[in-house]
């Protein structure tokens, strides 16, 4: 059993907000930052929540992260915009551009956002999720650090690309998909590593592209990709998406999302937004093929545990484990008595 | 050894052309449908070509395939268009929507095509390419007849539900992805039944949610999803842009592709198209990336044995099964002497 601490999502938020500025960011980025690490622990994405924190301030303090990023939007199409990142964090250069373009979808009945120069954009449910409470469908790729070999081959050159899909729904919340085609996160092979447990086969090859349940040897390896072949090339459709329609580097080149020093990730993400509203029916249809699935024995919806997550963690506040809940506070005071 | 026949793709084209206007269809329509399936056959894809002809022509004669479709093209959205196909052929709707469709993406940067009240719209490989070759970035989405139960239920909800991308690379044929959700299509099902084989678990459930070797078992129950549950989550994000932003049936509502009656399919295509213009290293990335995984031993590249196929048929012609070639010619010639 891990001790937790339990704090509110508000006590949580500021001490992220204060942990980030304290590490260099302005006021605006380490807010919007705060928020996205928030809502993921909130989610239950323990992977892209308090987990980063660490990792994100020392990135930050040796310049990895730009703090002084110099964001620039602009639109480089009628219904297309691009947002440079310039190093800094995602999560403010993916702010702007939903601001921007979930108008321009709307107006235009689509719109692209490509983000270029880009860091670790967490879980992409929370972006895709704003499309549909604005009403629009939304669509959102992104590369990442190498992480799967092409089908055949034992050299990681795909991330665990994640796609995200969010529709509304008619009287309902949103529908939000969230996956990536790793066969597991690999956070998932990091948690068994620290807990010293092996990990199942199917999750993972070693260096020499075997079969492995050391999560060690795993992490040196690649991650199965879900589907075998299929599964690397919707890879390979994510990585044309996310790193050269963004003009960022490829997985294969991209620096970690961990460690203070070493190369920069450089990683992208594409946003699509499409505007169902000239189809008075969209949102119905959407709740019938819902409802007549989550009828269905054995059947589960995508996102219900997402759903029930958030629900305790906005009546009850956050479960952090202590030892992370210490570290996070120790960064947003570093000079309090412990 | 099954006994096939030689033929040309410029006959075969005239062939099915003949078929598909004594049928009923117009000369344009028909001209259409035959270049798909010979595109189909040509490239590998068997279950798309030759083998749908009897079907198509006996959905035709039964009025189940409207052969007086009144398709109609609006642009609902300046980024946006909407083919209602009327229940006639897919091919010609599609071609309609690329034809207005890829001009609309390069002035606006990407461009949605909807497709409604559509029928089987085959290899999405031959549909895709056609906005690669025209240097835009293609994705497509279709819904199809009912065949992958939710996770965790038995009965089928989604289809094995289609998707496809291509993208222009500097100096080489474009890159063509194009897969079901499904571990193999649900054509080897039907080809292990004609061939009184049994099937490799991991395919298909029957009708109680069991695994099984057989293949009718199989064509009674439902086809596994790549990645388990996370394949019927991409198939329901396909499903809703495939039906309900179209305007069509959902997969479980759809009427068979195949069989001269019984309810029409309904099905829906979405297809989007986005211009890479503004990024003008674009093409040499994605080469780049192609040429690294290419040089990997053991990898192998998507569409490589698809575009080795289609050499081979432009340079010797279609090897047709005789069964079906024959069935083919009685339905151009019915009056011949055979």
């Amino acid at each position: 059993m891990t001790e937790t601490v339990q704090i509110s999502l508000q006590d949580a938020f500021s001490l992220l907000t204060q942990v980030f500025e304290r590490s260099g960011a302005s006021k605006g980025v380490a807010t919007s930052v705060a928020h996205a690490l928030v809502a993921a622990e909130s989610e239950g994405q323990i992977g892209h929540g308090f987990s980063r924190v660490a990792d994100y301030a020392a990135q930050l303090q040796s310049g990895k992260i730009n703090p002084n990023a110099d964001m620039v939007l602009t639109r480089p199409a009628p219904a297309g915009l691009h947002v440079l990142a310039d190093y800094g964090f995602a999560y403010p250069a993916i702010e702007a551009a939903l601001a921007a373009g979930l108008p321009l979808a709307r107006e235009m009945g689509i719109a692209v956002m490509t983000i270029g120069n880009s860091h670790h954009c967490g879980a992409l449910a929370i972006h895709v999720e704003k499309i549909a409470q604005a009403g629009l469908v939304g669509l959102m790729v992104a590369n990442t650090p190498k992480a799967i070999a092409p089908w055949g081959a034992k050299d990681p050159v795909f991330g665990t690309n994640p796609i995200a899909f969010a529709t509304p729904v008619k009287d309902a919340p949103p529908l939000v998909i969230d996956l990536s085609l790793s066969v597991v996160a690999r956070g998932k092979v990091m948690a068994a590593k620290k807990a010293g447990k092996p990990i199942p086969t199917g999750w993972a090859l070693d260096a020499q592209g075997q079969p492995t349940t050391d999560p060690e040897a795993a992490l040196e390896g690649t991650m199965l990709p879900i589907g075998d072949a299929k599964g690397t090339t919707l890879a390979l459709m994510i990585e044309v998406l996310a790193s050269a329609l963004t003009g960022s580097a490829f997985s294969a080149e991209a620096g970690s999302f961990f460690h203070a020093d070493g190369p920069r990730p450089n990683v992208g993400q594409t946003i699509i937004a499409i505007d169902p509203g000239s189809r008075s029916d969209f949102g119905a249809r959407v709740k019938t093929l819902l409802d007549q699935i989550a009828a269905m024995p054995g059947a589960r919806l995508p996102g219900a545990r997402r759903r029930a997550a958030i629900a305790r963690s906005e009546s009850d506040g956050l479960q952090v484990p202590a030892h992370l809940f210490h570290q996070v506070q120790k960064l947003a005071n570093p000079d309090a008595q412990t």
